[in-house]
């Protein structure tokens, strides 16, 4: 059997942010699965089979690409940022710690890509260069309790925050929450960024503060990090830096 | 003024690893500045001045490279994994906040890379695919009892927790502390990862319970991972693989 299967990270979107090891793994697969706009950032060539799917069909695009693997085909799941944070990776390994025994045999590697809260901080200095947390806002696959629980024990472990899935139409007050739990439990002058589709042609970026921000600052393709109480901000002519110092106290 | 400075993360150690915008970057630099080791993997070229030094001297070198980019150099700061977390990014800021005004005016950017707790996850499984924080636990720049703290927190919270520098030889107890906190507040069965130089040919992966892990297991070049109170492990013929399944209760 030659078969293989990668789960492949494409990066936050610009074609320079996506590892040469990836870029290998798309020129050597027969077949490419995923969310239909991540398979449409690959481009088409003779010998390539493609198999969009829609969102939040995880475990049954995590089962056809087990199952085209183990006939011996070369498929690369592709998944936007890195996939083992909140994307494909983990979905693949809930379906083949279920799914049939001859899977376990299946070539699997996961193929590391640039998530988007990291290239979301560089584009706005280094807000992350000190000790942060990663959540998940949606409550999807988790109750909300939990969020708010782990977004209280995050402050008060003084945690910058990065948040992933801040906002979509059909969740939309869940943010909304998250700012209300973060004007109880932080100062107002708690610096914020909001980015939005980072090194795409529709990048935006925003830095706030908690007592201006507002949940419409948030949509599904931004990513919010929130600064621990040492962040801090650098004026520049050409533009502000957001960045975290090293040292604590 | 025609100089740039670009704080570029190397990723953790293989070539396929380095993002075509890094690649760029190197290959228009004419001075690269950073700790030996980072240094020593860029490529030789007639026209690149080389800066290697010392570990520890993050704000000289930061100082050294705004001094050449605002002379016109164009200035690649080398550094390991993404420059965002606990690397140079943060420091370049210190430098830039506390210098000369003429430095502001430089073109700065930070260029993303691969982390070395992506590499490490992405080798092991997915263990970072729910809720996760990432902790410095070097205690040169914060006091042991903040770490302690969040140490704490964080297992409450129930993150996934990722720890870069558990250990070194002029701080061996830290990491010691550190499994003894673990122990104190985490079931015996909790999983661990131990990943060691990885994507180079000295990588070494270890998964082990809590209850069996010891501090010889981490040294200078070993990122840690402990799973959170869901991380499983799925046994197949060719090793383990570690996750976090991306629902909770």
């Amino acid at each position: 059997m030659s078969g293989w299967l990668a789960v492949a990270g494409l990066g936050p979107g610009a074609q320079a942010l996506i590892t040469p090891e990836v870029t290998a793994a798309l020129d050597e697969a027969t077949d490419i699965i995923g969310y239909a706009p991540y398979v449409a950032r690959v481009a088409d060539r003779p010998g390539l089979t493609r198999h969009p799917s829609d969102n939040r069909v995880e475990l049954d695009r995590a089962a056809h690409a087990l199952t085209l693997a183990s006939q011996g085909h070369r498929v690369v799941v592709a998944s936007s940022g890195d996939p083992g944070v909140f994307a494909m990776a983990s979905a693949l390994f809930e379906a083949l710690e279920s799914g049939p025994d001859h899977w376990r045999a299946v070539d699997i590697r996961i193929l590391p890509g640039i998530t988007a809260m990291l290239a979301a901080a560089a584009r706005a200095g280094a807000p992350l260069g000190h000790d942060f947390c990663a959540i998940n806002l949606s409550d999807n696959l988790k109750p909300w309790p939990l969020i708010e629980r782990r977004l209280r024990l995050a402050v008060q472990a003084d945690f910058a925050m990065a948040f992933y899935n801040p906002r979509s139409l059909s969740r939309p007050e869940g943010f909304a929450r998250t700012l209300g739990i973060l004007r109880e439990t932080c100062e107002a002058g708690r610096l914020i960024l909001f980015a939005r589709a980072v090194s795409t042609p529709q990048e935006e970026l925003h830095i706030t503060t908690l007592d201006r921000a507002t949940p419409e600052m948030a949509d599904m393709r931004t990513m919010v990090i929130v600064g621990s109480s040492r962040t801090r901000m650098i004026n520049r002519p050409s533009g502000p830096i957001l960045y975290t110092p090293r040292w604590a106290e």
